[in-house]
């Protein structure tokens, strides 16, 4: 692929890596180009970071035509960056697309703009266990018109962020509220895709939750409101006698890598896996028996997230002491030292830049 | 309100009325303010019309925060300017901000901006019966960071479009098909919201429609697929046995200002009018029956659209003949007169600029 380089004349510093956090700074550059329906991509350019100039009518502003990935480039402990399944990624976003009426790009055209801007953003690969370099390939609708309708006209972005660890202070087991009101998305909606209707729709959720004290909400199925689907922004998983469970993918869930990552990695360790509709009822009656032994998010951002405690109504339940449990760590464990090169990668998941 | 105003130096020329079509043309200026968290609305102003600068990060752009309302300037018979019950818009505006986690604004603030803006622009309120000045509030998300959460900034816009008639030609019926696979919004989510997300959902439906020849699709509902919703990006009225049904709102359904104002003129023409659920048998079983006198869509776009075809799967349904009815065409014509000035407003639902 075709791709012209416009070098910044004002490099950035690099901040210090405690203080990353997560998506707050960038890296000297972006990549952007462009689509017309007829012509294609068109114009694949990286050029310096900076604000980008949009059409006051632009689809983007008023029809959420707009679908992202996320992804991590990791400094490998050999001083390698690597990416961990960019394939899947750059599948997922066109399936995104698809779902969302937007442009599809060439899988290997996307593979070669992740892994030149990488490249060419290097230094920006930060070196401390934990952090990595973010990146965040996004499409936008960009007609300049009102009309409702399948865009004309889109533009795909590539920015990137250097991001400080999730678990900078250690793994805490976070504390979850099932969502008993709003609704993320349903079966033949958008839950599939990874488009911002998706976000915005959880939003006001999240922050009633917060205002409680707890980390995210549990969501539930739009059409029963009794099936379990994912937590916050992630997928979820519950440890039940030894064996487990994680909702299927309905149409509604996101179909996470890491979700994907966790479930062939737990099958190699030799749990058992079950991916089917798991109920809130057979989750409360698993907290009342003592059976749930371990509950966890995982997704890109975080790898995988304990939980802690469980808030339904009135009745807050502890799950596994408060304490991250030993499936969860070694999940954990086992996947980090995978994506930071420290151990092998016994699944061919990594991809060298 | 305090409005700084800057004047173009450029002002444009009013293209022709009868080449106008829909949301291509914007006006002189655009009126623009800014949101921060704890500090509230500020630099209120009007600006010439322009490109907007956005950090690539901004959250409308990712995370679909997003929120907007469309309402028109009407050219009175007396050549005066009026709007049609924008306070039904504003108050609908801060409904959709609450459930979207954006700022609300204060209704008079919001009437101020609109009255002031369109007396700026009135020599762009086209003259001729059908025109109008379209007006399109919308609020954004406009955080410069990719972490998922409430937004702590946001921008307010209004720009206006002069708009052709949509009946240029006549009022032709349209061809309708109803949607089984994808499901625009479900209770508990984001369907009364007038957000991004919604439409950014209904547009691969509504391109296979159109793919098939249909204009639209007929929305069912996202719990148990058989009660309709809307058709296309409207309300949606039946006319059966005499009497009219239109969905009820439970929560998936945008509150239609059209939709309201056909209810209450319905029942002041001495019709009766139910609000109730509407399932897909009880319409199949009234086409069949032959009881469907009439079908149509409401919104402020179209003012009514005559639905005069309704497929479902391989079966094609003709509704009245392929024609317009009686009570749509009474409906149009007594809304419009009053939009347009040409009769009194007996219900006060004008409001003079």
């Amino acid at each position: 692929m075709d791709i012209q380089i416009t070098k910044t004349a004002a490099p950035k510093v690099m901040p210090p890596e405690n203080e990353l956090g997560f998506g707050k700074y960038f890296t000297d550059h972006m990549f952007v180009m462009d689509y017309e329906e007829g012509k294609g991509w068109y114009d694949a350019r990286i050029i310096p970071f900076g604000n980008i100039s949009l059409h006051p009518a632009s689809t983007v502003l008023h029809y959420g035509a707009e679908i992202f990935e996320g992804l991590k480039a990791y400094r490998r402990i050999d001083g390698g960056v690597q990416l961990f399944r960019p394939m899947e990624n750059i599948r997922r976003m066109n399936n995104s697309a698809e779902r969302m009426s937007l442009p599809a790009i060439d899988e290997q055209d996307m593979l070669d703009i992740l892994t030149t801007f990488v490249k060419l953003e290097e230094r920006f690969v930060p070196k401390s266990f934990g952090t990595s370099l973010y990146l965040r390939p996004f499409t936008f609708g960009n007609d300049e018109t009102l009309g409702v309708h399948a865009v004309k006209r889109a533009t795909f972005m590539l920015i990137a962020s250097p991001s400080g660890s999730y678990y900078k202070e250690g793994i805490n087991p976070v504390g979850i509220m099932i969502e008993s009101e709003d609704v993320r998305t349903v079966r033949g909606g958008t839950g599939y895709a990874k488009c911002g209707g998706n976000y915005a729709a959880s939003t006001r959720a999240g922050e009633r939750a917060a205002k409680k004290g707890y980390s995210q909400v549990l969501w539930l199925d739009g059409v029963e409101r009794k099936y379990i689907e994912e937590v916050g922004a992630m997928n979820v998983m519950f440890k039940i006698d030894g064996v487990v469970v994680t909702p299927m993918l309905t149409g509604s869930i996101l179909p996470g890598i890491t979700r994907k990552s966790c479930i062939e990695m737990l099958k190699k360790l030799g749990y058992e896996v079950q991916e089917r509709l798991f109920s809130m009822e057979e989750l409360l009656e698993s907290l009342e028996k003592g059976s749930l032994e371990e509950a966890w998010g995982c997704g890109t951002a975080a790898v995988v997230s304990p939980i802690g405690k469980l808030a339904y109504g009135d009745k807050e339940y502890v799950i596994g002491g408060g304490k991250i449990g030993e499936v969860t760590q070694r999940l954990y464990d086992e996947l980090t030292a995978i994506q930071w090169g420290k151990a092998e990668d016994p699944f061919g998941w990594t991809y060298k830049i």
